[in-house]
């Protein structure tokens, strides 16, 4: 049983923002706990872009009687009006005494100038407490605040001798059910996956979240240099979540067109004839998608990684051999280093079992 | 902590056991541990092939005081006169009433007539306690005494994307220290080490058992078909332990002739070009090598593998990712399947994690 002190109270918070990843798009998870006389009176957790933040949720539950409580936020309560009215002020209003704070806000617009505004008015706040925590939660959201640049995890499942399909290409099923699970809730949690057309034409997958519960599905990006895209394949064709086609200079406008009145929004990238990788993030950033999930095959896999587009790395590995001596069936397809040392190596290395499967998770790092 | 019954004296037999892998040849580890009113009054493991066994060890600690106790075997107690007389007679001798017993020995010369011995005279037997861990320590012994070949375990390091060098050949180094370990570790427990030839050449290495403690050095195993082998090689010439290299009849007669002069033994498996592996294993097992730890090359592990001689895949992942687009630096390098389904699969997969580095293992099945 969990002892009751500040992280009782704030592991919650937390609990509820990692449910709420991938339901407010660019926007950040947050959570928020109100306390007074010894039990929680608020609860709330910013669902939606645009709609009520975490603080204004558990203030509203709390009904007016907040007045020398304790308030336990896992993002720092923002100082700036934007869609909604400042949370700090509306801490202020209501009279609540200490705040404690999992970590700041790294917003321009914020940036502790929340946490200032709340001291100014003499509420004692803490910043911290489990800080680490409610920074992973929110890494994607950090990343395209900073940069403007979506947060790409890359996700593959592959033999343990590294092959993501056989030398025909058969490739089902690698994975167990279990794996496969996690897989369509990090689709869930992203705005964006990507694919290369290859795999379009290889699949025709609808790239859609399937899971026991109903769950969102993302924005399916497609890498298509000449768009080579079949108009019948489902991402095109079958309406269930928007579809973007990244392509060059060099694909026929005619194609182009045809693609646009299907309803398919068309980015162009670099005159090719490779799509332009690093500008393709800067486009899809544009249109607010702040997370990707790469699907990739080893080409466009080992293109990303060697771009350093990779934010995070998932990998599942399935108790099989399947041999077959060429390596485009790898997960990473690229020329590769020298020396070992040279070797893109994972950080912060997390390791899950699941059932004969397992999982291997890092920050690569060059 | 532990709870009294039968399981805690027998999980300390099966430790003392566990603890004597790699000691006792093509022999068995077996531990013994002999109760009597209330308390242990006798401990013994076999420590080496043709000295005593685990009862009789425990029994003579006892010093004829074991009328009336309960003897706790991991195997089942032999009924033959072998190298030593009948365990399964000294324990009726002794006044032993009650003898519980991990599993039967599949020996043909015991497979239940010890049981059956001890049962005759009134004692009390109980066979099947914690079988499933005894019978995992005797794998390699259980392999050996039925089929007359070596257990191989086959062991490898890997990046995340399969790979056991660099594009380069560079491949120092991939595992961590902890991994390294663990890898010495399976030296000392295995009777063989086997490489090709492409190895010696490539590393030089000494193969040998290197740990904070003394460990055995294997018997050194080179698979060379036309002795490639040059006399200055660690494993030809350092002495340190024996070598034996497996060749065929396309071999230089010359070149036989030195390589025995320097003390290798040289066994002649096939007409060439290739080494018949399959009788390397039948010729190795002649040679009362009962169990080989396989630390080849791509082109070695994925023919060991592909010809159904490998027993149990341990793989250690380290997280790197190094690209590089040849086959034939990854851990298995052999034609393939074509189809997911019919990939070779790891049966009772463990997973351990070290460090940053992921170990998985299982017995690969078709």
């Amino acid at each position: 049983m969990d002892t009751m002190n500040d992280e009782y109270y704030m592991s919650l918070a937390l609990d509820m923002a990692e449910r709420a990843q991938g339901q407010t798009g660019i926007n950040p998870v947050v959570g928020c706990v109100v306390v007074k006389d010894g039990a929680m009176i608020g609860l709330g957790t910013h669902l939606q872009r645009g709609t009520g933040h975490a603080e204004v949720h558990a203030l509203n539950m709390a009904a007016g009687k907040a007045r020398g409580s304790t308030a336990y936020v896992t993002l720092e309560p923002c100082s700036h009006y934007g869609k909604t009215p400042p949370c700090s002020q509306r801490l202020i209003d209501e009279g609540v005494t200490r705040v404690v704070v999992a970590c700041e806000d790294p917003n321009p617009q914020v940036a502790g100038r929340g946490v200032q505004m709340l001291r100014e008015q003499g509420i004692e706040v803490e910043v911290g407490l489990l800080r680490g925590r409610a920074l992973r939660l929110n890494e994607k959201f950090i990343k395209y605040i900073l940069t403007k640049q979506p947060f790409v995890t890359l996700k593959s499942a592959s033999t343990l001798d590294g092959r993501i399909a056989t030398r025909t290409g058969d490739s089902k099923w690698i994975s167990n059910a279990e794996a496969r699970k996690i897989v369509h809730t990090l689709r869930h949690r992203h705005q964006g996956i990507m694919v290369g057309v290859n795999t379009i034409i290889a699949d025709n997958p609808s790239l859609t979240t399937r899971l026991e519960v109903p769950g969102l599905n993302p924005v399916r990006i497609v890498i298509d240099s000449t768009l080579r895209i079949p108009l019948e394949a489902a991402v095109v064709s079958d309406g269930l979540a928007p579809t973007v086609i990244v392509t060059t200079g060099a694909a026929d406008p005619g194609t182009k067109a045809l693609l646009q009145a299907a309803g398919v929004q068309v980015v162009v990238c670099g005159p090719g004839p490779r799509v332009d990788l690093k500008s393709a993030m800067t486009a899809l950033g544009e249109l607010e998608i702040g997370s990707i999930l790469l699907e990739g095959g080893g080409t466009l896999n080992g293109a990303m990684l060697e771009a350093g587009l990779i934010d995070r790395v998932i990998l599942f590995f399935a108790p099989k051999i399947v041999g077959g001596g060429a390596g485009e069936k790898g997960t990473f397809a690229f020329p590769g280093v020298e020396l070992m040392r040279d070797a893109i190596s994972l950080e912060g290395v997390e390791v899950e079992v699941l059932g004969d499967n397992v999982c291997i998770s890092g920050t690569p790092v060059r």
